[in-house]
């Protein structure tokens, strides 16, 4: 058996999603080569996140003040809201640098699987923040069912008051005609667009 | 951009061995999920290991106290030394609980492309531990160059004060005959033994 100390440290890395026993030894005993300055930080990094990030008043996204540096930002398209599932995709997002409306998160998507109604999520807050201004609300939820299911539900709900788009479907750049799955094959079919 | 503290957490995650942007975005966001409780006892894990974690006296195992629980053991044969080249494959063969003698950790491999030489490696501790009543050094480390050049250069240095074995080469077990390389094979017809 490790040392106690070490023990509980393999412990702590299993709670990590996708980690086991034997990377949690890997992770822990790496630590151990670390100086202790490093450690020290990581340790406050962790103790610090609960601490500082908030999400949103507004859009519900990560934040570490009141309202977040995008909804902020008036240089920001404010009337075009892209909806998502989770704070990742803003990250994800905006590493594209091509986007330049606001977001709006709903922290998770229906699922008749797991039980999760609309209510649960984010909606009335995004209803809330629709105008008179409000140019569009895109949808870029998951190509899953529950994704699907979510932006049936939020065009339906919000199709009176603003245009609702979604992302479009298609082959990924990169992707081999071979390898894609029919229903990607279908819906590239369908949205198939004139050379330009 | 993430939160910064958010970001901070994820450089640390970073340094974890095989941890990239992506692996690493994806622990500090479900450390973020995480009660406060369980963050807590994870930076305290963390700050503690260097602490409390010292090398054995004796045989440089990993433990918290000056002599590790195995040299400590007096139902261990004291007079078998496992030679490994880090703590971890301690752990390694403990797990196995057919291993009844103790341990000593080199805490690396004799290495011409490293530069690793014999003086930087625990052997002149090793050498000590040797008496009279030592019966046998067992070399257990890895089979590639470097490991082959220890074992070597260890049994060379060793063989006039006590017996040194090496452990068997040969298939692992559940491997198919046709996926093991030349050398292996090589080995385990060497090897090879009467079937009783």
């Amino acid at each position: 058996m490790y040392p106690k100390t070490l023990q509980q440290l393999i412990e702590s890395f299993k709670m990590l999603p996708g980690v086991g026993q034997k990377t949690a030894e890997r992770y822990a005993l790496t630590m151990l080569e670390s100086n202790i300055e490093d450690l020290n930080e990581f340790a406050s990094n962790l103790m610090n996140i609960k601490l500082n990030i908030k999400t949103c008043k507004v859009c519900h996204n990560l934040t570490e003040t009141e309202i977040c540096d995008i909804c902020a930002d008036n240089t920001r398209d404010q009337n075009t809201i892209c909806v998502v599932s989770s704070a990742k995709e803003v990250f994800s997002i905006e590493k594209t640098q091509e986007y330049h409306g606001v977001y709006h998160v709903l922290d998770g998507l229906i699922s008749t699987k797991k039980g999760i109604m609309p209510d649960q999520l984010n909606i009335e807050s995004l209803e809330k923040r629709l105008s008179q201004e409000s140019k569009e609300v895109i949808l870029a939820l998951n190509a899953t069912v529950e994704g699907e299911m979510t932006s049936l539900y939020l065009a339906k709900r919000l199709e009176d008051r603003v245009d609702v788009t979604r992302l479009a479907f298609g082959l990924p750049i990169g992707g081999h005609l071979d390898y894609a799955d029919d229903m990607t094959l279908i819906k590239a079919f369908e949205g198939r667009n004139k050379i330009k």
